[in-house]
């Protein structure tokens, strides 16, 4: 059973999925575009097939060509990563009609929670708390009663939306039309679809996930929490587990939270159930259906492979580990290491690496695709490596993590890395007594241009 | 305290000890040969100081050019890594009269353990179990005596000896005087020291070690065992731990006879307490007074930083953990890859790295300090790198070794290495069952040849 996956994606995440691909006896097949035909996960994979040219729309976006590469390779299943086709339900569907297992939760399940209105409506019947605001969508005359009513600053956001795009926090009632316009124009162009909701938007909030696994069976299971809350426009920076400086009763009810949304929308697969906290309250946000970039922080403290456990549960077999056998040890931190220039407002500084020689040592991980000579595509995503550390406690991991940055030599004609600025994130007092919001690191980001 | 320490060796130990003490906040200082002066623990310290041309006996081996170095760059320590001069009795009492902290036992108690025949002497009080031999060293006539008491094989091995070296099996009685006078020669050519002992040899034997940490304050405990049967030469190839396969009862007396080994003999600091295991039975063989090349399995099981362990026990300070706070998890393994060629008698063969890139993902680690456009020096032992991977048992160890192993890049001029030929050793049946001995990974290599 499932003797060939092929992997949609591309980069560290394509290489690390062929990774464990390779160590369960299963072959792989890595599409790619032609920009990426030298890739690491190309050269890793068993097969490779070029499906289109950048820009992803014509490549990785490209179901049609995906299926089409699957069913010519005769690979039993897609494992899609995070991004690209990862929580498109119509694709999961086109999969399910080929008889070719999407590794995630079932079609009708990702459509349902992969629209924000529907999740937050299914996420109430489980009993979960909502941020004040609408769960339908809301046309520009009724949001604004509604934020008139539950009191700004409001976020609006698109129902369609994700990963960080298509939102707007509003301050000022007299901003709101034009807020509202610009962010219904914003989420038609991006996901083709313009309808908007509503929330109360939390100004000290702390951004907590939780990691679930749920198999075919019935048995569901956290692997503890995930705090994401250094951000910078909605982008996850430094991701780390467990949550620092939370209370323990409530860390208990958000992961019995995550359990008993997995449960109530028959959720199959590895999923994350994300949580907005503030002042001792949580509020659920969204759950993505599909494994998360920040997912290694839970692999070092369980020690529980994510990737195998998912195509594991896709095998149909069993999660075989109860919620007691999870006993996760110590704390892991990850930066996420973009080829960006923080001078210049973070825009992609990519180019082609002369020296890329990653840290090593104790308790040091590093996913990425890139290497000495790697030419860094301007097409896609400008993550160039994910630094993971672990320590016996969170001093440790911050300290390793410095270290880890310091160590790690990147140098290229024309590329900058957030290296430096993620070096100044870690440093901060704020983060270091776990104090930050999600608005913490733009703070930083602007007091570095004020300098 | 401690805020400065110099670091008595080259290669990946030298970086690998220099990232902890950063980590510790502490200063670093490199000292080098003219060879290494471009080496990645240079680049990493904060000072680096040259101290002699290759070979080793001008530089990393000359204690008053390491004393000097520390003397005059204000190092309040040196840690001396592995090898060189980090089981020298005098170098440890050169440090304590010059009143730099050597990190490691005090020269008295490694005076008696580094000589092989007082360690043996110690151990029998301490209740340890010993091969049938000699525990004094033996004039030819007496060893050849009591070879035919105990009975063939023997080994004749040099009382100064250590790593491998200086040592001799005879298994036909008629071979014995030659070989005796064999070793005799090479123990005074290798060591100074001609004096020799001699021990029953176990044919189809393991050799276990043990892990041991020691305070000041009298609190001694152990890390568990570590299996290194994988060895060519008496050189450690594979190394595993738990070790695979072996009675409960026999390795709870093993962890027991190394914490009684320690405490009869007062040790003081990380050590490794060497056994032979053979029928259900072990014998003490030597303790390592230093960190071991295979330290990272026992690091990777137990979340435990030997390094920062053994500062912190040369700083004075207590243990500050329980036996009942170790609690391994999973399983490690670590390779060594070496700048070997396989096909010529293991030949070093050094060059020039064209490329270089370390697997990484989950679980893997990678301690070295080469790097691509690296240019192998040919003065010093062949270790390119340690390839230590963790499981969940030992079947996905194993897999993700495998894997780690293909996916290791290693290109370049001159260059072969041992990778293939410890891929062949963790594929062999043999040691997927764990039913291999000493002698294994010498008749694999063997093999190949006959092939």
């Amino acid at each position: 059973m499932l003797e060939k996956v092929l992997i949609a994606n591309r980069g560290e995440i394509a290489l690390r999925i062929a990774r464990t691909c390779r160590e369960m006896g299963i072959r792989t097949v890595a599409v790619h575009s032609t920009q990426d035909r030298d890739s690491a996960a190309v050269r890793f994979a068993d097969e490779s097939v070029q499906i289109g040219p950048a820009p992803a729309s014509r490549s990785y976006l490209n179901a049609a060509a995906v299926l089409e590469a699957a069913v010519r390779s005769g690979a039993a299943a897609i494992h899609p990563g995070y991004g690209f086709l990862s929580e498109d339900p119509h694709f999961a569907d086109a999969c399910e009609q080929t008889g070719i297992a999407l590794i995630g939760p079932p079609a009708a399940v990702m459509a349902r929670l992969g629209d924000k209105t529907s999740a937050r409506a299914a996420m109430v019947s489980a009993g979960l708390p909502l941020l004040p605001g609408s769960v339908e969508p809301l046309d520009a005359a009724s949001a604004r009663e509604l934020a008139e009513e539950i009191g700004f600053p409001v976020i609006l956001k698109a129902a369609a939306g994700g990963g960080g795009r298509g939102m707007a926090v509003v301050r000022d009632p007299s901003e709101f039309a034009a807020a509202h316009r610009r962010t219904q124009a914003a989420a038609q162009a991006l996901f083709g679809d313009g309808r908007i909701y509503l929330e109360k938007y939390l100004e000290r909030a702390r951004h907590v996930e939780v990691q679930v696994l749920a198999d075919g069976h019935g048995d569901v299971l956290h692997l503890g929490e995930r705090d994401c809350t250094a951000q910078r426009r909605h982008q996850k920076l430094v991701e780390e587990t467990p949550a620092p400086g939370l209370p323990e009763r409530l860390v208990a009810d958000l992961r019995q939270a995550a359990v008993a949304g997995a449960r109530a929308t028959g959720y199959v697969g590895a999923g994350t159930f994300e949580f907005l906290v503030q002042d001792d309250a949580f509020y659920f946000m969204e759950v993505n259906c599909r494994i998360q970039v920040e997912h290694p922080v839970t692999e070092m403290v369980t020690g529980i492979d994510l990737v195998r456990e998912q195509i594991r549960i896709a095998r149909g077999e069993p999660l075989g580990l109860r919620q007691e056998d999870v006993r996760p040890r110590g704390v892991a931190i990850e930066c996420r290491i973009n080829a960006e220039d923080p001078a210049a407002d973070f825009r992609p500084a990519p180019g082609t690496l002369t020296a890329f020689v990653p840290p090593g040592g104790p308790f040091v991980r590093v996913d990425t695709h890139a290497c000495t000579g790697y030419r860094i595509p301007p097409h896609y995503d400008s993550l160039l490596a994910k630094l993971v550390v672990w320590g016996a406690d969170r001093d440790e991991a911050i300290a390793r993590m410095r270290r880890s940055i310091e160590e790690f030599r990147i140098e290229g004609d024309g590329v900058r890395t957030t290296s430096d600025f993620l070096r100044r994130l870690i440093d901060d007092k704020r983060f270091r007594v776990a104090e930050h919001t999600t608005r913490f690191a733009e703070e930083l980001a602007l007091s570095a241009v004020d300098e």
